[in-house]
């Protein structure tokens, strides 16, 4: 069986755990921290970074640009999550590297940061708690892409176009990991709230939904469907 | 003819540039600056964020990762920058994601923001000329990079394999950025110098090297193949 080396909360991570189980493709999880890659991690991907797959030939796919699109090439059969013609998957990929650039970069790397990663390398020294002025304002950055992503899933059935896609599970594995630490403020964004519980509801998601880090429990309603 | 929407020093835009020189398509290329996009490029994306291309059927790609796969699925004839069985083509997004994720972060983006875009948004205000301490940073960590594409392109033809790819592009596209500025300390790093020395003698590179920036002339060797 394939192995994915992951961190629970990554969203890359959480994005290829997703496609594996949409594409029913069974894998081993190995926890990897991000404070502390394993002598295998390394090994494989110098950056300390997840998500890596190895494959049962003892082949490495590196990084989840690279495995997303191995996984499509390899592992689709009956659903395509870089479905269409190539200017419908070139919107996929304009999706896909919103969330995991821009998103990434507004607001889950400042909430995961300053919440959970910050607290184990104690790279704040003797300060504690989270900074929450880097909090604060991820989470004003946040409601943009809240209202866009309800724009998106207004116009059209999924986020990218009339059927579920990379594009879907990117925002919905950020959204997840922000949603586990109880900072998504879903009663304001009640269309984008709609097509969460849509992705939420789907059997793949329930991969994620048992997910609990020592010391750091999910938040109330992070695997309650009905939320 | 498409248009291709760039910022000239770039380095997604220039690895599009390339790219579709290679593919041998003509563009026309319309300058966008990153501190005052059009309204074209807002109406696009509404990021503001280059490259996009636009078809002659009006449709738009947007965004180097999306634009990346768009030409390799739609202009790829002789030539393929996605080369080879899904293992090999994950290398090359692998390191393709290398460049554009973390030589952005640790080398281009310090540079591009402190020597140029700086100098046009005002950001910093009153204060005159580029932060040298960020600068400085980024030349340390573009080390370890110049050694990696070194060992890279020892063990191999070329850095993602035995041909050309879209990883050599995103280096070569990186790296141009910092030389035009001056920067790259190409004695120090002879192995490195001669895998760019390649790239830079392909005919497709002779689209990137008569480029000038307004107030902000190339270093003294940017265009010369026997650099």
């Amino acid at each position: 069986m394939p192995k994915l080396l992951h961190f629970l909360l990554d969203p890359l991570s959480r994005r290829m755990r997703l496609a594996l189980a949409e594409y029913g493709v069974e894998v081993q999880l190995v926890d990897e921290k991000p404070w502390a890659p394993s002598r295998q991690l390394l090994d494989l991907n110098p950056t300390g970074h997840v998500p890596v797959m190895i494959e049962d030939t003892g082949l490495a796919v590196v990084g989840g640009e690279a495995l997303s699109e191995y996984l499509e090439e390899t592992r689709s059969t009956t659903i395509h999550l870089i479905p269409g013609q190539p200017i419908e998957r070139a919107e996929v990929r304009r999706l896909v590297a919103w969330f995991d650039v821009r998103f990434y970069a507004e607001v889950t790397e400042p909430i995961l940061s300053e919440k959970v990663i910050n607290r184990f390398t104690g790279s704040r020294g003797n300060t504690s708690g989270p900074v929450m002025a880097r909090v604060r304002q991820a989470r004003e950055y946040m409601k943009g892409h809240l209202e866009y992503i309800a724009l998106l899933s207004e116009e059209r059935s999924w986020l990218a176009g009339n059927q579920i896609s990379m594009a879907d599970l990117a925002a919905a594995a950020h959204l997840s990991t922000i949603d586990y630490l109880g900072d998504v403020p879903w009663a304001d964004h009640p269309v984008a709230q709609v097509w969460y519980s849509r992705v939420k509801s789907r059997p793949a998601f329930r991969t994620l939904l048992g997910d609990v880090i020592p010391g750091i429990p999910p938040s109330a309603h992070y695997a309650d469907l009905d939320f």
